[in-house]
């Protein structure tokens, strides 16, 4: 099984009470719990920790990192940064969770803003599954229906997704790409919309089950032992 | 400017009174005569005339191929299919209508059954554009609103399109992917949803600017004189 | 471990004294041995067989299917590759195997003619690896070495594909894009070029290795219980 | 016709008499004289004029920028970077010449390192077309071969191109993918390998044409009034 960290700059749930009796532990404690017990070796991260938790050996010994930002995105170290990103080009997996969309780690990546439009205003979301036969919805049925959520709407400003596994439909008249899948380098990069921290969307055990899908989904695989590295190279032997 | 033809299979707006109300010459000639006002070159084909009015010499002389049928898919005669899918990949343009998602040009093209689910209930439509910078959109704002329309529902059974350009959000509760582009051989392909024959959608001034966007964008380019053609060569000169 | 079928129009080996000696009881045993080895279990189909061994049964118990043929793809039943059409797009993995380019599965699937430029001069290829993270490369080095083999040429009239794993060199000058990834439906589809039949190119480890990650990585994921169907829906409940 | 800027570093023209004797006004004047002949407007700007020639208002006025840089890619000061970046997202093209492949606007727009094995081997370098259809090789044969050039091989560390319009060969046994085309928001980016200082590549009519054709294609369309830009936004009137 992959080894996860879950990364949260768990800022709402020690400030804002309402947020505090969701997620009492940070989102980071619940997700790691879910996956956790569904078999995952989980570690967690925070921004506050030297190095934001992220050393050079929590992430040598991760396979797939979860990210979970929202006000302060600006507080990440860009050299942190630096390290998650090669770690990815490396084959590290990248699972990036709603208000991460506009995180250090997901625009490097991407090469775009990653911006869009939003609403507070507790609508109706459903996420249709728009690539039924993917690995991130094995187990699912043909949608997921959260009663309450912020509203996230297009133009959302990301490069074309390799695969595109969910498109929400929202209430209050929006439509989004909320499951986009990407690979940078030997890392493989998924981006998944649900889970303000007001809502006890992460506590869903449909949610859970995408998250696990999707960590099997983007752990690394071995590989070839073919590397670019910008050296120079004398011909192949007999050409 | 693209020397356009406009197939329709042409029955819908003969057989019932509520259709010839909406196009009493017929989808094939409203549109014509739309992109006829847009300064395209067009003639209008349907599936009663010999070779379904598409001809060699017919389709020698289009750039950009428009396609609407609903009910009689299966009466296109393969030949013509074939001849089609030919000249697509030989570089003309095709740009695929609403329940033509089902046809035999666009299924052959794709290599999928290209299926939906459907509902007739008057409802809402607002495409969002989830591609605003493409020449498909030009002078668009950021979303169409269809008043009452068919419903398309997901999942569709397309393989991811090079750039989706439109999302629609339908008051029931779905989601459609109803702007799709791609490429086969030399030849750009386009499904656009909106259009269905009891609705005076293709009246409307937004959904002809798209079809005239999308005509430019499809036509051919010259290209490189580079064939395959399963053929026997000598080593390039000199290597 | 996934169930295989190889299946090859095995005319080549029963005619030709020189490729008899390479593949006594056909490539498709060769191949079958060699997964078989690897641990999946295996069996063969080939075109004399009635249904040309790909029954409703077979298919159905075929999580993937390894294609190989050369000189008699006209020879395959339409109705056979109907199902197995139909079957990838339901979830079934597709191994298109060097001269089945041409084959009507891989060009109904992917649309195109998939047309190319060939020569037989006994030429050294160098595959080269264009995606090292890629499963299907798991345990290589930088390139694989064909000492003699046919040559294959662009362009390969192929839309473009979602990976391209594999890229050769040829010494008398040409390049060729051997090693695609496709998804159609729920399948996946892998082209890989090495294979000609004179040559004892799948008795090589490298290439089973290749044969075998690309079972692993073909093989169908549970995925979602969403399907299109053209079927007519209600509202989703509470929209 | 679109507006041209041509970004060179021009520090190896200045420096070094063999590159002078090729380039006497630089790279960016050979190519900005090219495009002028073709009917481009064009301008130059380089690294050591201030803002390195990119201000507010050169960038505003520019369509489509060609950047060379080789030796002094981390001099490019990072607010220009940024400038250009946002511009690309904005809409304006970006062609990204040979070594440029590591320069900063590069691999900020794809988030890889785009990283390569290279040798300087005066090899012969024979560029296949891979994409017959695309805009970008209109006019052209089957294939560019240049005599003498530098050597690129792979992992090119790109992520997969949206379209591959160039593979090359190389006399001592490399392929690379030589032609690729990106879409980053609005903007589009075409990376081209040729284009050596040490070699007259670039006064070359085929390069020419290629350069030509690459702007035309990445010239911003007017594309759709959508935007995001992370804001707070009141549900669409009558959703």
């Amino acid at each position: 099984m992959p080894s996860v960290t879950v990364w949260n700059e768990y800022i709402h749930e020690r400030e804002d009470d309402a947020v505090a009796e969701v997620y009492p532990d940070g989102i980071h404690a619940a997700i790691a719990a879910a996956l956790d017990e569904r078999g995952h070796e989980t570690r967690t991260a925070t921004l506050e920790e030297p190095e934001h938790g992220l050393t050079e050996a929590v992430l040598d010994d991760t396979d797939v990192l979860l990210w979970w930002g929202h006000i302060a995105h600006d507080e990440v170290d860009d050299s942190v940064v630096d390290r998650v990103v090669e770690r990815v080009t490396e084959g590290m997996g990248l699972i990036v969770l709603h208000s991460a969309h506009a995180s250090k780690p997901f625009t490097r990546l991407l090469g775009t803003p990653c911006d869009l439009t939003w609403r507070e205003g507790d609508e109706r979301e459903r996420l249709w599954i728009t690539d039924p036969g993917h690995a991130i919805v094995d187990g699912l049925g043909e949608s997921i229906v959260i009663e309450e959520t912020e509203t996230y709407g297009e133009p959302f400003g990301i490069p074309e997704p390799d695969s595109l596994v969910f498109t929400s439909w929202f209430e209050g008249g929006e439509v989004f790409r909320s499951g986009c899948c990407y690979r940078r380098g030997r890392g493989k990069v998924f981006y998944f919309r649900p889970g303000h921290e007001t809502y006890p969307i992460y506590h869903r055990d449909d949610i859970q089950q995408v998250l696990d899908n999707a960590v099997r989904w983007a752990a690394p695989s071995e590989g070839a032992d073919a590397h670019g590295g910008n050296r120079n190279v004398d011909p192949p032997e007999s050409t």
